[in-house]
C-alpha cells in the first residue's frame, strides 16, 4: 500500500520523538511492503522563525495532499508571558485544526499494567480506567468572535455552537459507545450557558436513533471530579472544545503514562496523529525525551487513517515490550539505566 | 456583640446541615456573650415551589439587611435533565451573586492529618496541601450576553472582563499571598482568549505593587494537570469565574475532605458563607449528611465577618476533637459507628 503522509516536527521535543515514530514507522513498512512517502513540513515557533507564520500555506498545501498528518508538537516559552505578541505558535495549532477541518479530537486514557504506581492516583482508583474522551475542535469559544472595547479595558469572546457542530462530534461519540461499553457521557454547562443547554437538547434528540446507547449528562464540574475519583467509571465522554481542553488534559495525567498517550483528530480533509504532550522545551535537544506516545500515536494512524490494524497491533506489541524489558527513557526508568530517545528509536524499530 | 445573620438553608441537605451549625454558632454566642439574631429566607428550588422564584425579592431584602449570609445548598435534580425549564434554582445562586455582589470566591483546600487517607490520591502527592482557590463570581461568561439564533440552531454565550472587575479580585490575591507564603498563580488561557490576555495583562501591572509577591501565570489546562500531580505545590491562585467554576471543584476533591470544606464569597454589600458541596438530594431528609463543611462556613464566618477569631478558632478546634474521637457521619465512619447529623451537631454544641 502507498502511504503518503506529512510530518509536522514542530518545536522542543517535537523533532526528536518524530525521529523515533518515522524509524518505527519504516521499520512496518519495510515488514509488511507498503511505501510510505514522508513530506515534511515546518510548523510552530519554528515557522514563525523561518516564515512569520506558524501554519504556512505552503504546510497547509502539503496537509491537504496527504492521507494523513503525523504531528510532533509545538509551543515556545518566548510567547507565552508577552500577552502583546501578535505571533503565537498556538496560532498555527488553531489555523490548522480549523483548515485542515479537524473536528474531532480523540483521546483516549487508558492503564498500563506495569506504569500504574506512577500515577499520582491510588492503585485501587485507577486500575481499569480505560475512557476516551471526544472533544470538539474546530468550534466554541476557540474561534468565535473576539476583540477588545473601551480602549482595551473591556475583552471579551464568544463561544457559539450550531447543531450541525453538535451532531457531528455526538454521532462519532454514538458511534464509538457501540463498539465499546455502550454507555455515553454528555459534559457540559447546561445549568448556566446557552450553548450546553444546545448540545444537551441535540445530543438528547440523538438518542432514539442509538437505543442501545445509555447516556448520561453531567455537569463539567462535576466530572472534573469525578474524574480523578473514580475515573473507570466512565467509558466514551462528549464535550465541547474549551471543556475538552482542560478535562482531555486532567485525564492524561491520572494514568501515570501521560508520555505514553496518543491522540487523533479526525478531519473533514484529512486526519491529524500526535503524541498528547507539549514540546517540552527543557528537554529539547538532549536525546531524553520519551518517544512512546509519538510512537503510539503512529499506531493509530496505521489503523484509522489506513485500516491497517495488524500493523497498528504490532507497534502496540513492541512498546509493551519495551516497558516490559525496561528499555525506557529517563522518565519511567527509576533507579534503572536510562535509554537516550533514539536508543529507544532504534530498539523498536530493530524489534519490529 | 449584636451578630444580625440571614439564614438562607435551601434545598436538599441543606437545612439539615445548616441547623447544625446554626446549633454550634448559638453555643458560641452563648458562651462569648454575643447576639445572633437568625433572620431565614428561602431560596432555590424550595422557593421556586412557594413563590415561583429561585431568589425573591424578600429574601434579597433579608440578605442587604444581615451582616452576613450563611447558606446551605441549592440544587434539585428535577430540573437537570430539562434543558427546556424557565425556572431554575441555580438561576438563584446566579442572581444572588450579582444582586449581592459577592465578586470573589473563596475556597480553600487542606487536608486534616487524620483524614488523609481518604483522598484519591497517594499520600505523598497531598500531603502538606494548603491552597486557597479565589473564584471571580460575578462577571464572565456566567453574566454576559446569550442567546439562540437561525431558529434556535446557533447558540452563544459571552464571556466579558472589564480591567476594574480582574483589578478588584486580583488585589485580594495579592493581599492574600501576603499574609501567606508571597506566591500567587494566574489562571488564564491567555494563549486562546482575549479575555485571558486581559487578565494576564492586568495582574502583570499590578505586580509593581506587590514587589514581594511571585506571581506565576499558567494555562488552565496546565492547572487541571497539576492540581492532581502536585497540589502542595500551589498556594494562592487568582482565576475567572468558568475555569474557577471547575478547578475549585476539581481542587475540592483532591483532598479527600470535599464533605469538609467550607467557602466564603466576599461581597460589596455583604458576605456569604457556605459548605462547598451541593444539595445532595439523595441523602435529604435522612439525617446522615456530614454537617462539618458548614461549621467549619459558619467559623470562617464568625472570623472573616465579624473578626472574632478566638470564636473561630474554638469551633475549628472542637471540629478536630470531633475527627478525632470518631463523632463522625456515615462517610467518615468507616467501619465504625456512624452518627447522625443532628447527633454530630448536638455533640459539637455541647464541646464548645
Ligand atoms: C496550545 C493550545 C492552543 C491548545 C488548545 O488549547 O487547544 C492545547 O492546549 C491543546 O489542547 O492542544
Ligand atoms: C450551580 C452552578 C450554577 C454553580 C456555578 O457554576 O457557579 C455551582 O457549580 C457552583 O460552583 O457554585
Amino acid at each position: 500500500m502507498k502511504l503518503n503522509i506529512a510530518l509536522l516536527a514542530g518545536d522542543g521535543i517535537g523533532p526528536e520523538v518524530i525521529d523515533q515514530a518515522v524509524k518505527v514507522s519504516n521499520a512496518i513498512a519495510k515488514k509488511f511492503n507498503h511505501e510510505i512517502t514522508w513530506t515534511p513540513a515546518i510548523t510552530g515557533a519554528a515557522a514563525i522563525d523561518e516564515v512569520g507564520e506558524p501554519y504556512p500555506d505552503s504546510t497547509h498545501e502539503i496537509c491537504m495532499a496527504a492521507d494523513a498528518v503525523l504531528f510532533g508538537a509545538i509551543g515556545h516559552p518566548r510567547f507565552d508571558n508577552d500577552p502583546k505578541a501578535t505571533v503565537r505558535p498556538e496560532q498555527g495549532l488553531l489555523k490548522m485544526r480549523q483548515k485542515l477541518g479537524l473536528y474531532a479530537n480523540v483521546r483516549p486514557t487508558f492503564t498500563f499494567p506495569s506504569l500504574i504506581d506512577n500515577s499520582p492516583l491510588k492503585r485501587e482508583r485507577i486500575e481499569g480506567t480505560d475512557l476516551i474522551i471526544l472533544r470538539e475542535l474546530t468550534g466554541g469559544i476557540y474561534f468565535g468572535e473576539r476583540g477588545r472595547k473601551d480602549n482595551g479595558n473591556t475583552a471579551f469572546d464568544t463561544c457559539t455552537y450550531t447543531r450541525a457542530e453538535i451532531q457531528r462530534l455526538a454521532k462519532l461519540g454514538f458511534e464509538m459507545a457501540m463498539t465499546r461499553s455502550k454507555k455515553l457521557c454528555c459534559v457540559d454547562k447546561a445549568n448556566v450557558l446557552e450553548s450546553s443547554r444546545l448540545w444537551r437538547e441535540t445530543v438528547q434528540d440523538m438518542e432514539k436513533d442509538y437505543p442501545e446507547v445509555t447516556v448520561s449528562y453531567e455537569f463539567v464540574d462535576a466530572v472534573a471530579m469525578r474524574l480523578v475519583q473514580w475515573p473507570s467509571s466512565y467509558d466514551v465522554l462528549i464535550t465541547e472544545n474549551l471543556f475538552g481542553d482542560i478535562l482531555t488534559d486532567e485525564a492524561s495525567v491520572i494514568s501515570g503514562s501521560m508520555g505514553l498517550m496518543p491522540s487523533s483528530s479526525i478531519g473533514v480533509h484529512t486526519s491529524l496523529f500526535e503524541p498528547i504532550h507539549g514540546s517540552y522545551p527543557q528537554a529539547a535537544g538532549k536525546d531524553i525525551a520519551n518517544p512512546l506516545a509519538t510512537v503510539l500515536s503512529a499506531a493509530m494512524m496505521f489503523e484509522d487513517a489506513f485500516g491497517l490494524k495488524e500493523e497498528a497491533e504490532l507497534i502496540r506489541a513492541v512498546v509493551n515490550k519495551s516497558l516490559a524489558e525496561g528499555i525506557v527513557t529517563e522518565d519511567l526508568s527509576g533507579t534503572n539505566k536510562a535509554y537516550k530517545t533514539s536508543e529507544v528509536g532504534d530498539w523498536l524499530a530493530k524489534n519490529i
